[in-house]
């Protein structure tokens, strides 16, 4: 199995509000780049920090790579617009950075990307493929596509409290600067990604095209921002059979929301719990609790985990937990976070405090 | 254990004579790009050749990926100046293609080649690293650093028959026009390959060199153009501990020059016979006839191959062979290749015939 991981930035992630509250914009430019060498390598090598919430959660790159210490499978990460340099090695499919979706264009090589992407999609001499996606602002751009689409426009957060309301006003106005209407798109979903979306849409929807025209099968990995891609794909006229393939937590805040989605899609769904209930951690607490919840094909990675070895999972997630320099685990105070976010943002010995998802 | 394969390219392969005869340079340009295809994904997906010499022997990539499919090792493949596109993904040292080295300037970017290089080697989270090659013309290149540094400079080629004279021809005329004497770059190894090197000995360098302070342990994967690296490492005065991991074909042509070589240089040297002999397959028997002989980090690869095992790394071999479209293997007239080269140029339906490793 393969494992592909498109990783880009979009400015749309820095508009206040949307992205982590109290991130440093600068330090989230570096979280697609440190998560991809997260699951290349283990840890962040060159990135300068190790993607968390402002809580403190750490990123989903964490618990994919936990996955692939166990049941071992190839990655390939390609270059979807990353702002910062990695020390991953990248597929390069002509893609840079998005622009603000306010802007009247936001991905002008779209369709540029999405043809490379497919080429390469095509090309992969695999018999499955898992996609998944590392964005911060994806959730917003992804629900910019669905409105330019006209699809059922509710998107999850990799915050407890989703900032569903706000993202609306942004997509809103995104449209109105690019001269569309709701649903203006429908049928030309590239042209709603040069509009209002973002690198990683096209490549994502390129390769897993590419894919499925070459006989791979493909599974799309992510919440709702592989919501987005599949109606993009569906949009474009592709029939074959595609699945997505998330985590409960993403499923759970859904609230069926996600199947009803996937029905209309025509793409079967798979939702994998990785069992974090079970244990008093402080990191798999604060999954519990509604943070991040997907990213970085977390919910892909989780569904190859075969019967029974879940504990063994999240034994070697603990293991990358301290790996991150990011303590022991031990929570107090029956689950709570054994450090405050006011704490972490003060305490200058802090290892990975800055960044976050940011969507 | 990681691989790590600096891949790149430098017009020296183009000089007639030095690069594989027939060779359209054309082709040869995607001798790298195909050979990280191959050890990433199996096989070439997006290059439009499968590297072969001029007489049909198969690229040593299909050994080393093998070795890959038996044992199991991480690759990252660094772009140390590739001409044409891969869809390997890569990491980028801000490498481009070498110059001929006849030229005055081989490697312009030689030094931040090195430091960026350096960077990502020191940055590693890996115990060991193999770090190997692929670059057309290196041996031709390699001698050119060697004289450049007063070392006795005797290189191997993956030709039967070293057209070492036309090599050290070449030489001098790039030592002239760069304005330099033989062994004026004595303890100044970067001015080296800046003057008459290629851009794969500088990344290779400074991944060992950032590595090695990093406390990795650094093996060298491959002949004499390692050799001619590790005389660079040491010039620039590292004293860590190194060693040279290469095939008995390299060892077997070179009759004990390359242990004294290493002696000299203080590396270890690990020599593996990949026990060709014991089969009559025409890729293997070309091997043994003395052709390709090293490259893209298969002795190296071959060193991680159990007590026992290697019978089944040549039955992968033999897959392999069979998956890049080259036929059964099977040898006529007692071990001669079934196809003589002159059949193979004519042969509008050969799937793989093109490029050469050319040097």
């Amino acid at each position: 199995m393969r494992v592909i991981l498109p990783a880009g930035t979009t400015e749309t992630a820095l508009i206040e509000g949307i992205s982590a509250a109290g991130a440093a914009p600068a330090l989230m430019a570096h979280t697609p780049s440190a998560d991809v060498e997260i699951l290349e390598y283990g840890r962040p090598t060159q990135s300068p920090v190790t993607p968390v919430s402002p809580s403190g959660c750490p990123t989903p790159a964490a618990i994919t790579r936990a996955v692939r210490e166990v049941v071992g499978f190839d990655v390939s990460v390609v270059d979807a617009g990353l702002s910062e340099p990695t020390a991953a090695p990248t597929v390069d499919v002509g893609a840079t950075p998005g622009r603000d979706i306010r802007d009247p264009v936001a991905v002008p090589d779209a369709s540029s990307i999405y043809d490379r992407a497919r080429e390469f999609g095509a090309s992969l001499p695999d018999e499955a493929l898992l996609i998944g996606e590392t964005v911060p602002g994806g959730t917003t751009t992804a629900l910019a596509l669905l409105t330019a689409l006209d699809e059922p426009a509710d998107v999850s957060s990799s915050l407890p409290a989703n900032p569903l309301e706000q993202k609306r006003v942004v997509v809103e106005d995104a449209l109105d600067e690019s001269g569309l209407e709701a649903g203006a798109c429908v049928g030309d979903p590239l042209e709603a990604i040069r509009a209002v979306g973002d690198p990683v849409q096209p490549t994502v929807a390129g390769i897993a095209a590419g894919a499925l025209e070459a006989g791979i099968e493909v599974t799309l990995a992510g919440g709702t921002q592989m919501v987005a891609v599949a109606a993009a794909l569906r949009h474009a006229g592709l029939e074959a059979p595609l699945s997505i393939a998330t985590t409960s937590f993403v499923a759970d805040e859904r609230d069926g929301g996600l199947q009803a989605a996937c029905d209309r899609l025509d793409c079967d769904l798979v939702v994998t719990d990785p069992g974090f209930d079970a244990r008093d951690h402080v990191a798999m607490n604060r999954y519990c609790a509604g943070e991040a919840k997907e990213g970085v094909a977390m919910g892909g990675a989780l569904s190859l985990v075969p019967d029974g070895e879940m504990a063994t999972v999240r034994d070697q997630f603990e293991t990358i937990y301290a790996r991150l320099g990011m303590g022991d685990g031990e929570s107090v105070d029956g689950g709570l976070p054994d450090r405050s976010p006011a704490d972490d943002a003060g305490d200058p010995d802090a290892p990975a405090t800055e960044g976050g998802r940011g969507s």
